[in-house]
């Protein structure tokens, strides 16, 4: 689509959004905030009863120390995640890719507290020495949190999960000579909306944006330094 | 990829990553938090001076009411961003698309707080009747949204701004009819890492997870509710 070609649009105001019916609603201002990142969060209780959730609401809040967060609300089904990492203080992020979409997707499912999704749904866990919250092994990208901070979002009762990164496995082969890890070269999936999900394809890198210069494509590899 | 083809995988502990040097870090740490939602951030100060800036940390919060948080850094060039939220109350998000990636881009060059970002890459602001902050007339998709609370994050100094949403104005053939918007039909870019920007093609669609069923496709245009 040429940017310069507006296709036409439609507008809600905020009082036509709250009148929408609730799921049609919860589609739509889902579906508003963009791309999110797709990843199946893996925890376990004291007893050692596992969980995996897709959770898409992941955000990088730092790089020194590596710290992330993702938003968790009340009275959902994610709240046994929010439960084991009270517990245990750890969790482990495993990315979604291809190959295993409908595996990933079907762990939202309601299943009862004491059937581990891993199980339900055929995927595996495994454990990283001395980390007490299972990881997937179908997944090529898996990462160690512990739970730094949990920060109450006041104003809809949701909580912010703060995590500092302790370990993470990546495929040797993605990983570019400045630092960038190529998603796309193993599948990595995005989600959109509440359902969807998407398998991006190679990215377009940007050099440094310089004053007086033109944005300027960089190859996948990245920069020299 | 089949998943079952796990590639040889290469870790780092949480010493190795804090050993590595500091731009390489940046660009891993924030690859490995997945792709990202791009927009561009709309704002201007009391004397009506506008900026924009990429921001791809933004996170949806709730639905009812229509809530996003976007994470802010301290001594970044997005500081202008929130220094006129501060003034003003209020932003637009503005989706960055195919044929824009790289005027979006490029605003992130270090310019000088009294040249807009709009005039110097060449997109176009404009006004929703009664919101002081500009949108970008060349982004299919266009949110404007108050601030309603800004929360600090203890652990890195970083804070998350948190906005109920005013307005929205997208592509009228995007929505399906179950609400869903379907961000791929015009060409919404996601970001990975730093500087990396994807377009992602059609999505697959899953129907909601049940007990006892295996996952299942649904159609693009969603169910009939």
């Amino acid at each position: 689509m040429n940017s310069r070609i507006t296709p036409e649009q439609t507008a809600f105001t905020q009082t036509e959004l709250a009148n929408l019916p609730s799921r049609k609603r919860a589609r739509l201002i889902n579906s508003l905030s963009g791309y999110k990142s797709a990843n199946l969060i893996g925890t376990q209780n004291q007893q050692g009863q596992t969980n995996l959730a897709v959770v898409s609401s992941v955000v990088h809040l730092g790089s020194s120390p590596a710290l992330f967060a993702m938003v968790m609300r009340p009275h959902t089904v994610r709240r046994d995640t929010l439960e084991n990492i009270r517990e245990t203080g750890v969790w482990t992020q495993n990315a979604i890719c291809q190959g295993m979409l409908a595996q990933a997707h079907q762990t939202s499912a309601a299943y009862p507290r004491e059937l581990s999704e891993f199980e339900a749904v055929g995927l595996t866990a495994a454990y990283y020495p001395n980390f007490l919250a299972p990881y997937v092994v179908e997944s090529p990208l898996q990462l160690g949190f512990r739970c730094v901070e949990i920060t109450p979002i006041k104003h809809n009762q949701t909580e912010l999960v703060i995590g500092e990164m302790q370990w993470v496995k990546f495929p040797s082969s993605a990983l570019q000579k400045d630092g960038y890890l190529d998603l796309a070269s193993f599948g990595t999936a995005a989600i959109s909306g509440l359902d969807a999900y998407h398998v991006p394809s190679a990215p377009q890198r940007f050099a440094y944006a310089e004053l007086d210069k033109k944005a300027r494509l960089l190859p996948p590899t990245g920069t020299e330094e």
